[in-house]
This record gives structure tokens, C-alpha cells and sequence, in this order.
């Protein structure tokens, strides 16, 4: 199964967040929303979304971080995929 | 009886959903929105909506992912139909 | 007593809904807007609606499918007439 | 005392509803807004308003319906007014 | 002390309601706003507010109804005065 | 430590309001927002803002009233100094 | 790691704040958000965002205020950083 995603949409595959900093230590709980890093498995083609044009700035394979309470998750093949619009991409992460 | 969507709108036929994952696992509760895999059974003709120019992406036929809060039931002959924005539709499903 | 609406507004008579399905399965409650039959007994000229040029794709005696939550009950000569904007119309039923 | 409405803004004088239907059937409870039957007794200029070109298209005289949580009231000379926006005017009834 | 409003903004003076009404009936409570009387004190330039062209068409020493939940009081002198957008204000009072 | 403010935003020293009316008397309470009367600090530059041209027409050294609720409370060099956008400068105070 | 913001997205990170003022005194609890210091350590491309043209003013190694409630927080190699809009970004601090 492949997820052929529309307009302004990416497709992402979320990756195994570590659970406690190197230091060991827990931040205090916060109120804001937790970011996440995920993979870009597939890219909408962009164009003419709600009335304006978007050009897709990412591409397959990067590393991406973006907003947790944005997007949907899609359960296929056994994999959880999340779709989001490109500007819930906040930033691309480089190694 | 036939349902022929006006403007942006995408007349869908849910397609029902396995319950669990091939693994069996049930992946802990989650305050997203359900996604849902549906047929489209017919495309509006676009055009003008809401003071913007809409071409539709879609066609009748396609397997789409589209979000579960989005859209209206509608039954007709003992189906029941959803009725959504082009924009509620997510992405394609390819197998 | 004749209604003639303004702008983008549709006046609809609303349609007898059967109550139950053919098979005589209730539904599962579900937390969507529940759609509506109706018939179209007049439509509004169209023309510059908050700014945005309209075009009315309806007209009068078409039996549509429109959004339960939108538009105003009017009563007026013992009938019950429900006033929407075009936008709110979902789709055209041709039997 | 007289209203000279600015903009987009339409003073009316209430009807008097009739508060049973003919068949004396008391409609069940509904959360939708009630709409009002009222005269129109002035019409804003129209022009620039929110930085879009209104053109009005009511006169003076005119019976309306317009929907019940729109508009101002406002007291004057022992009569009670209400000052609406024109868009907040559903349809004109003729007899 | 004067104040000088700045865009669409107009200085307001509250003009005394009388309590009840000629015939000394209260009308039953409503949940509408309640409009107000005023006096116009001063009338900022207009021009480009929120990106939109606006053209001042009231002046100081007008009787104006605008709606009471609008603007922001300024205790100045003495004197209370009301700071209200142009598009707050619903009519003018004419004897 | 100097703030310089972006875009249209300005930075406010907020004055010693006095805590009652030269007459004494406690105007009843209100549930509308308290302005507040304030130095202009410094001026952004105004420019392209959220995609529309703001021309800034307040100057540093003017008394303003401002909206309660807007803007936000910076702390710098034991002063507190409220960052404001022009739009929500309600008028310039002449003495 | 290294992240490579999107738009008009620029990363922070946090400067510690002093927990009191030089005088010792706290000030009353208010409701307002809390502003913070941060300097810039990525500022991404601007170009078209949401349909808007967006220049960046903004660059790295600038000390600046933002509004506390905006953006995401991130955490990379044992650092948090937080990214937000450049038009969540009120001041520039210079020394």
C-alpha cells in the first residue's frame, strides 16, 4: 500500500523518540506542544492549495521536525504514518 | 438515488476498517483525529468556492484517506455516504 | 406569502425523512452533523456576497442534501421553509 | 428622533409575530436561531465597509425576515429599533 | 488633556440613558447587547488600518447609537470617555 | 539594554495611573477592559506586516492610551516596559 | 544535529532569566504572557509563506524578546531550543 499524498500534504513516518535527555535529567512539564522528529516518506505535488500557491520545499528522506498536534495518523501495512502540510514542518534536521 | 456534489465537494463510500493491527497490537489511546480509508464515489465540478478557484484532483474510483471530523453522512438506498471538502481528502491510497 | 431570498440564500422546504433504515438497523450515535433532505423553493440572486462573486449553481425544485446546523427556520403559512447560503447545499439528489 | 444607519447597517421595527401557528401545533424545541419578520425603516448608504464594496440591495418599506441574534436594539421615541448589517437579512416577504 | 484617536478610532461621550421608558414599562430582559447613546469627541484620520483604505464619515459633535460591548473606556479630566472603532458605531441620532 | 522593536511594534513605559477620580468616587465595576495610559519608548519600523504595508505614525516621547489586554510585559534594567503593535494604540494623549 | 528552520520559522535558544529583579521586589501576578530572552541560532529562508511574501529581518547571533506562549519546543544534543515565527519575535535586545 502507498500513500500518494494531495496539494500541500507530506507524508511522514515518525521516528523512536529517546525518552530521557543524555543527562539523564526530566525538563519540568510544560503546556507547550511537543515537537517530534519523523522522516518524509512521500511529498504532495503543492499548487494551488485554498486559494494559494505552495511551492514544496522538502523532499523524500529528509529529516523533519514538526508540530505534534498537527496532522493525522494513518495506520497501513503495519507502519503508522502521519500526513501533515508542509507548514507543519518546522525545521529540516541535519546531522 | 444518486448524489452529484456541488463545488469542492467529493461524495466518499467508507471502506471498512480492520480493527487491529496485522500484529495485533492496540497502539495506545490517542487524542488525534481518526483517520478513514474510503472509495470516491463521485467528484464535484470545482470552480469558484468560496471566492476561490478549486480544480478537483480526484476522480471517482480512487481510494483516498480523508480526516474522520471532516464531512457529513449522508444514507441513501441503505448506504451511508460521506460528504467532504476535496481538502479533507488526505491522500490517495495506491496498492 | 412569498419568500424572496437575498444574496447567496436558498430557501428549502424540507423533505419527510424515513426514520428508520430499509434494513431496520439504527445507526450507531455518532457526534457528525446529521444531513437533511430538502426541496429548493426559491434562489437567491447571487452577485457580490462579502466581497466574492457568486454564482448560483441551484435552482428551484432540485431536491438537495444540505448541512442540518446551517441556516434559519422560517415559518410562514402554516410551512415550515429552512433559509441557507448556497455553500451550504452538499449535493444535488437525482433518483 | 430619527436613525440614519451607517455603512452596511439597516434599521427595522419588529412585527408582531404570531406566537402559534395556525393549526395551533406547537413545533418541537429546536436550538436553531429564530428568525423575525420586521419593516424596514432606513438603509445605510452602503460603499467601502471593512474594505469591501456593499451595494444595497433593500429599500425602505420592505418586509424581511433576518435572523434573531443579528443586530442591535435600540429605543427611541417609545419604539424599539433593531440595526442590522444588509447580510444579516435572510429574504424579503411578499405578500 | 486631549486625545488625539489614531486610524479608524473615534472619541465617544456617553450621553445619559433615561432609565425607563416614556410609558414606564421594562421590556423583559434580552440577551442582546445594549446599545448606547454618545456624543462624538474627536475623529481619528482613517487611512490604511489593517491594511484596508478607510474613509472617516462621522464627525465631533454627532449623536450616534454604537453597540456597548465595543471599545474601551479612558478616564480623562473627569470625564469618562468611549474609544470606538468607525465600524462600532451602528447610526446617527437625528432630532 | 535597549529594546528595539520589529516590524510594527512598539515599546511603551507604562505611567502611574491615579487610583481615583478627582471627585473621590468609585465608578462601578465594569467588565470592560482598562486602558491604560503610557510613554512611547520606541518605534519599529513598521514595513510589510503579516503581508500588508504598515506605515507607523506614532513617535517616540508621545503619551498613548493603549488596550489593557494587548501586548506583553518585558522586564529589562528594573524597568517593565510593555511591547505593543500600533494597532492597538487607541489615541495619543495632548496635554 | 543541526536544524535548518522552514519560511519564516527562526530557531532560539532560551537565555536564562533572572529569577528577580535587581530591587528584589515581585511584582504582582498578572495574566499577560511571560516575554523571554533567546538568541537566534538559525533563521530560515522567508520567501512565500501562507501565501504572503515574507522578508527576514532578523539574523543570527542577535539577542531577542519573544512572546513566551508562541512556538515549539525542540530538544537536540543535550540542548532545547525553540522555534518559532519570525513575527513571534517583538524586539531586539542591543547592550
Amino acid at each position: 500500500m502507498k500513500l500518494v499524498p494531495l496539494g500541500d500534504r507530506v507524508v511522514l513516518k515518525q521516528l523512536e523518540a529517546e525518552e530521557t535527555t543524555k543527562s539523564g535529567i526530566v525538563l519540568p512539564g510544560q503546556t507547550k506542544e511537543k515537537p517530534q522528529q519523523a522522516e518524509i516518506i512521500a511529498v504532495g505535488p503543492g499548487g494551488i492549495v485554498d486559494g494559494k500557491e505552495i511551492e514544496m520545499n522538502v523532499e523524500k528522506g529528509q529529516k523533519v521536525i514538526f508540530s505534534k498536534y498537527a496532522g493525522t495518523e494513518v495506520e497501513a501495512d503495519d507502519e503508522t504514518y502521519i500526513i501533515v502540510r508542509q507548514s507543519d514542518i518546522l525545521a529540516i534536521v541535519e546531522e
